[in-house]
């Protein structure tokens, strides 16, 4: 065929594309080509505004590396990740609710014994999170897999800091003990922007929205027989609680720190400041 | 706001983006919200699907280079690039057909005299080039900056080489003369796979397509109160010239090579073998 016109084009590409063997990459194709054409006849790009969008997608490719996810990041901002998450959790009742993972999960962070600092000596208010994981019965999960990665006192994650030489912190792995229970000591997180010096950046910037996430600690649990859960526990009263960029806040997610004066913690620690306390008990829905 | 849901979601990052200053990134920002999020509604995808388009888009980004185009390809390949060319060219009558600029261009390419050849010393059936640029009411546009570049024999471009320390040729810029003709010399061009090395190439794969182009030459034709002409004239009798894989090729773009035996060729050279000629006359639609 030849000739191809803005009326006959996109059928001809959904002609080439049907010829994929694997039936759902025909299906993600045909929608592809389908959706962009749409897009495009919509929009009406001049020939220059079309060069930005390439240079735009070439710009988020070059700014990811192996511990900055740019794509992730558009993703997330334009709450196509939240979107991803929702159709993939219809979740049972009861079931702990799940939100974005984010741009800042490393694949095997280091296991620590429960009840350890994970802190890495950062400066900032002590944080002691326990917590407990149950499956969709109520029944403890012994042994269960708690992933947690945070940000620090000024908003900012351990990965963010490795190229000035800064090590793993606030980003660890637990083994919940023989009731279910898991507990560690950190430092309170705290809001902070998406990393916004990037192409990402710039489009928000033109939207004319602002950076911010809410403080949040990320959870990602796993255990036999049940769905893998990747959420995060809120702090209540934060100033982005309800317009954070990513769109990734649920009510049942949120949950007050309980301040605590210096002394003995739950966990028998002896504590010689004042400590933030947070707790959130988890419910994993069974596997599919 | 908070708690978002498939069924929310989309209002929701509408709300953001409304926010935008300028009125043309407030209505493409809203386009690319709905569209994206009405994609990912039709396919519903999996979280591990989601995360290999996320990785798709990354390994494009990562391709990119100051001589390799990936996401131009993608664009190419997927019919969005002549769609977008369809649109900002809806052409006078009697204009020079359009089609896509395509990877390959450099800016500023080497300046050349007529009659010059751009081989390059490459092997191949020598070629003799020759045309003219009219406006659209007939008149020779004398000092029309005609920009042309093409694959070699084996269907290569110059910059396809500079890795191997390979130099411009098959690529340069003419002025037309007093009567707005150019004329020069180079060597056939042949059909080619796009570079398929890279994701673009694994997609068409998935998809069941072939990566070839037929063979053409690419003009970029500027003149002082007339469009800026991106073009290709592609050669007759290519066994690809019904299935570009960019989807590129128009029935008024496709021309005869005119065989001639060896001897004195028009231009007045002497030639001592036998070589092809591609004529060609262009006619430049007024500046809009």
């Amino acid at each position: 065929m030849r000739n191809f016109d803005e009326h006959n084009i996109t059928e001809a590409v959904l002609g080439r594309v049907r010829n994929a063997e694997d039936p759902r990459v025909r299906q993600i194709s045909e929608a592809v080509v389908r959706h962009l054409h749409n897009f495009i006849r919509e929009v009406d790009p001049t020939f220059e505004e079309w060069q930005q969008a390439i240079q735009f997608l070439t710009d988020v490719g070059h700014m990811c590396t192996d511990t900055r996810q740019e794509f992730i990041l558009l993703s997330d901002t334009l709450g196509a990740s939240m979107l991803v998450d929702a159709i993939n959790h219809r979740l049972p009742e009861g079931a702990t609710e799940t939100t974005v993972l984010g741009p800042f999960y490393v694949e095997n962070p280091p296991v620590e014994p429960l009840g350890a600092d994970i802190s890495g000596g950062a400066e900032g208010k002590p944080m002691f999170v326990q917590g407990t994981v149950k499956s969709a019965d109520g029944k403890p999960i012994a042994g269960a897999v708690v992933d947690t990665w945070h940000s620090d006192d000024e908003g900012y994650y351990d990965v963010q800091h490795y190229d000035e030489g800064g090590d793993v912190s606030m980003r660890a792995r637990f083994l919940t003990d023989d009731d279910g229970r898991f507990w560690f000591w950190s430092i309170v997180p705290k809001y902070y922007p998406i990393p916004d010096d990037g192409p990402v950046g710039k489009m928000l910037g033109a939207q004319g929205r602002h950076p911010y996430r809410p403080a949040h600690v990320h959870f990602m649990i796993g255990a036999d027989g049940c769905e893998k859960l990747v959420t995060h526990v809120f702090v209540a009263g934060d100033p982005y609680i309800d317009s954070d960029v990513v769109f990734g806040v649920k009510e049942s997610l949120i949950t007050e720190l309980k301040p605590h004066p210096a002394g003995t913690a739950p966990d028998g620690k002896m504590v010689d400041r004042d400590y933030d306390e947070l707790s959130y008990n988890f419910v994993l829905s069974p596997a599919k």
